[in-house]
């Protein structure tokens, strides 16, 4: 099959092997797959992978144990836990210390032809929901981790720093609580596509020295974004970090000592929710769509992806 | 002015005394108000008042000791607190001890050509929501109360007691946060509205006896709305009761501690998020609108609002 891999530099293999499916896996046949700022990180040197590269996807189960998936459109969780361990035992698999993560960890991704995962993994796809729609169910997740995590009050006001992929999505999350939402960005087109959606917005250079808020989140995808966060969170507050990325950050942890402010790392999240709100058409996707590649132009893909001001590039194999 | 007054019978007055506002209040011309339950167990002894019914409205300030209030647009909260005593101090005037609530306790209400507020109550309502949205501010509220005062995470389960006109905003907010939503009624017509938004819907007569939430909304009105939430909701789970009425329950409450489940009551809400949500087009209030009548057919508006079944009856003054 076709791989788009990273090991040192990233290649297209024309001839990579099929997947070998693990015991019970099944093997799926990618129909859409996203680029995540992730990927990029990765060949910074993030988490050290090598193999094939890509975890957002929606794809057609062609073979599986269990023969009522074949055939399903499906999206994938990307954490395979051991299912054994004590962390697995209390339900807490996505941190399961010996882990798998596709396309991230020990298990090739999805910018190839086929890729595999446990059964337990995926969840079928709607009819109503396009594969466009569909490909953003895993990173839509992960901005619902948010809500997962900490209760955010219709009274409260929020800021999310960066107007990025994620930025975007998380966002049109918040905003669903009725809390006082700004999007602080760089990038007036993107910060366009939230005020449409009547989200306050503001630009980076525009953030008064008296401009507070109860939650913050950090959206950023740079080390920089984590100081103005900081800046921004009322003592006793809020500040979530989504962002990750190579390498170490600088904090000064007494300030969040003598302020009282809770920091709270948040990463992939429940996708049935993620299911749900795209299906009540109560997040919209389209806007976030850069541009779709075929897996044949896995490389200009990808540098596309990392352009300066580059949405959300789609590879279609 | 006209006025709907409750003293042990209901009475249209076509002769009453004119708001006397108290110093520092604005008076208020109603533009439409609407009726709620609360006003109909008024009439059946709840909270002993006696006055101008009536607490859901939007109207014009017509007089305020600030000019800049005066031609406004507004809605207003309906718990007037004294402002000095200790439970208004640490910022909970809404339990104000020695408060008035506008056409519930101690404050002539809404169902008239004017009333009165004092300003800090009031919000104005931005010039793209209607009349006919903006008086759904107040329940929309207290529909929010319910996500300010508790944590819900997008992967519980949440079902909500009562297909009334409180019930269907109270789902129409908690499908927002993405959780799995059932809600239970007994009229099938109801019930198509939420289903028109992707939300599950189930008669009462068809409940299994295997169902359980993690949290459940009792919506009905009705004492033994109490027993079933019981029953559908999980050990250590959260029981939200927003129904009042006049009289008393019984409860088992040994089975609420065998079972750690928590019990929450919750009523008026904040009006910013309200207004936001509305304006953001994520909550439809229009298919809630039963009927409008004028102040004069008063009697005949709150006859309809008593009928079983009835939605949203507005009075126009």
């Amino acid at each position: 099959m076709r791989a788009l891999t990273y090991n040192r530099k990233l290649e297209l293999d024309a001839v990579h092997p099929d997947p070998q499916p693990a015991s019970g896996e099944a093997v799926i046949r990618v129909l859409l797959a996203g680029i995540c700022n992730t990927d990029l990180e990765i060949m910074r040197g993030y988490a050290s992978f090598t193999g094939v590269l890509g975890h957002e996807f929606v794809g057609l189960v062609q073979d599986a144990p269990d023969p009522t998936w074949i055939g399903q459109r499906v999206v994938g969780e990307i954490n395979c836990p051991c299912g054994q361990c004590p962390t697995c035992r209390r339900g807490d698999g996505i941190h399961c210390p010996t882990r798998t993560t596709l396309g991230i960890h020990g298990r090739d991704g999805v910018f190839a032809d086929l890729c595999s995962l446990p059964p337990e993994n995926l969840h079928r796809v709607p009819t109503e929901l396009s594969d466009e729609q569909a490909v953003f169910v895993e990173p839509l997740a992960a901005a619902l981790e948010i809500t997962e995590r900490i209760h955010i009050r219709p009274t409260e006001r929020v800021i999310v720093i960066g107007d990025g992929k994620l930025g975007l999505l998380v966002a049109q999350v918040l905003r669903l609580s009725g809390c006082e939402l700004v999007v602080i960005g760089r990038h007036d087109e993107k910060l366009a596509i939230l005020r449409k959606l009547e989200i306050q917005t503001l630009s980076e250079t525009d953030v008064r020295a008296d401009l507070v808020a109860d939650v913050v989140v950090d959206c950023t995808g740079h080390p920089d974004g984590l100081t103005l966060a900081r800046r921004l969170v009322r003592p006793r507050g809020r500040l979530v970090l989504k962002s990750t990325f190579y390498g170490d950050n600088r904090v000064n942890l007494s300030s969040l000592v003598v302020d009282e402010v809770s920091l709270l790392g948040s990463r992939c999240g429940p996708f049935a929710p993620a299911l749900r709100l795209l299906a009540q058409k109560l997040i919209d996707v389209e806007p976030l769509i850069d541009s779709i590649y075929s897996l044949d132009d896995g490389l200009a893909a990808m540098a596309r992806a990392a352009t300066k001001g580059a949405l959300k590039v789609l590879i279609r194999p």
